[in-house]
This record gives structure tokens, sequence and C-alpha cells, in this order.
């Protein structure tokens, strides 16, 4: 059976912020990943679709990234909101983080029809800033190693959503 | 006018490994990358489609590292394929890679509906083995800046294709 994640942070995001390619819950075409705390680590769990291929049978690279993209940024505003005493369902609207550095390292072929898990361990840099180190798994097997740094959306961003 | 490749690398890859979810020719609902040499410097072109969003008006960054990615594995196989003594279109059958490590590095919020233009710097590091530099841009602007190691495709993708 596969596991699932059932207080997801993106769940708790404001429409406007619901639209993410990689984890918007109101983007019926992304991905739609999601996050929660598992203990002190974070989670996202996700099955990638026949599409997403590399080569036949392996799973496409910029699928991975794109896992550990959000799911960075999901640990990251998980941290946050924990930190400010919150936590994902409680009725509060979570922090929105942004990408300001990913890096991926490609360990080992990632076998397609398999869901995968990331697994993050989060580290406050700075208080508006987070690192999240994150291992993707296929069964037992780590297939790749992730770091994200997250920091808090600017104005920026903000004014044009 | 958008600026267009006109002899891409992937255009030679044999049917069995033109179904990446990136840059495979064969591969329909995938991004369909395509790249070439512009001078010494590599270049993929694409503009995002409007599911591909961050929040409503900015590419998603999954995107972004996805072109940075393919765009990687395309050039150090169109540098290795020079440096075997051939171009794309000269009939010939070029090396694949695949991405052994991708970073990317976010500057600045890249608007949708612009194409992206992704302008590789190579560098052979092993002769199995290159590294690619990307800067994309949107219009003059430098949204991010990637790199990736590339190495030949080992026999245990080949196995499987």
């Amino acid at each position: 059976m596969e596991e699932k994640i059932i207080k997801a942070i993106q769940d708790d995001y404001p429409d406007d912020f619901s639209w993410c390619y990689g984890c918007g819950r109101l983007n019926k075409e992304g991905h739609q990943f999601r996050t929660g705390w598992q203990g002190e680590k974070t989670v996202t769990i996700y099955t990638p679709e026949p599409k997403h291929t590399a080569i036949p049978g392996f799973v496409y690279g910029g699928l991975m990234a794109s896992l550990i993209d959000c799911h960075g940024t999901g640990s990251a505003a998980l941290a946050l909101h924990r930190k400010n005493g919150h936590e994902a369902g409680d009725g509060s609207e979570p922090p929105r983080f942004v990408t300001a550095s990913l890096k991926v390292d490609f360990l080992n072929p990632t076998p397609q029809d398999v869901p995968l898990k990331a697994i993050g361990t989060l580290q406050e840099i700075h208080p508006k800033k987070w690192k999240v180190e994150t291992e993707v798994f296929s069964h037992d097997t780590l297939c790749a190693r992730g770091e994200v740094v997250a920091v808090v959306m600017p104005d920026t961003f903000m004014k044009k959503a």
C-alpha cells in the first residue's frame, strides 16, 4: 500500500498561491506534490506518470529535480510554520517560500512505476532562509540526493500574484 | 520573431532514445527541447506553457531545471559528436549522455509567455564526462544559471532500453 501524506502544507496555501506546476493543488495539469511531517523529517511521495521518462523504464531527471525543488520549498514552509507555533491543517496560513538554489546528484537510475519518497532534513540558516537536504528513495534504493536553499517569498512575487 | 534551432542533436537520436520527457522528439506529451550550436556556444530555446507556472505570471522553477538538465546532456552530446568528427544532421548517430549532477541558481523571477534561451559553455573534464555551464535568459534578463555534469550513458541504461 502506498504511503500517503495526511496533512500537507500545500493544502493550506491560499488559492492565489496554489497554481504551482509542481505542488499547486489547483493546477490540475501539474504534479500536485504534497509535503508533510514524518517525525522530524519532511516527506513527499509521488509516483511519476508513464510520460515522465528519461529512456523507457527510467524516470526523467527533470521530474526528480522538480520533486526535490517543491519538496524543499514545502519543507521550509512546514518548518517556519512550526517555528511560528503552527502546524499544517490548524487553520492558519503558512508562509510561502521560493527556491534560491537547487542541487541534485543523480546516484542511481530510477525505475518507473514505483512511488518515490523524498525525505527532507531541515536547517535554518537565516530567519528567512532554510536549507533542505533531501534524499529520494525508490523502495530502499537511494536514487537522488538534493539540496534546496529556500527563502521566504519576496515582495516582487507577491505584488504580481 | 522567435529564434529556432535548425540542426538539433535530439533530431539524430535513435528512436529508442527519443522518449525523454524533456527532449525526446517522440514524447508528444513532453517539452521536446532541441539543442544546437551557435558558434562555440550551445543553445536551446523554449517557451513554457501556461501550466508551467510557479505562481501566476512566473515560470515554474522545475521547468527551468528541466531545461538546464536536457540542455546540458544535449550540449555534451553535441560536443563529443563534434570531437568525434561529426555534426548534428550529418547522418551519423550521436553519443547519448545522462546527468550526473545538476545545479541551478535562480537569479530573477522568470516571466511567463516569453521564449527562454539557454546558452551553454562546454568543458571536457574527462573523455566521458563534460561540464556544461548554462545561462537562461528571458529577453536580456539572466533568470537562472545552471551547471550540469553529463556522462556518457552507461551500459546499465542501454540494457534496459
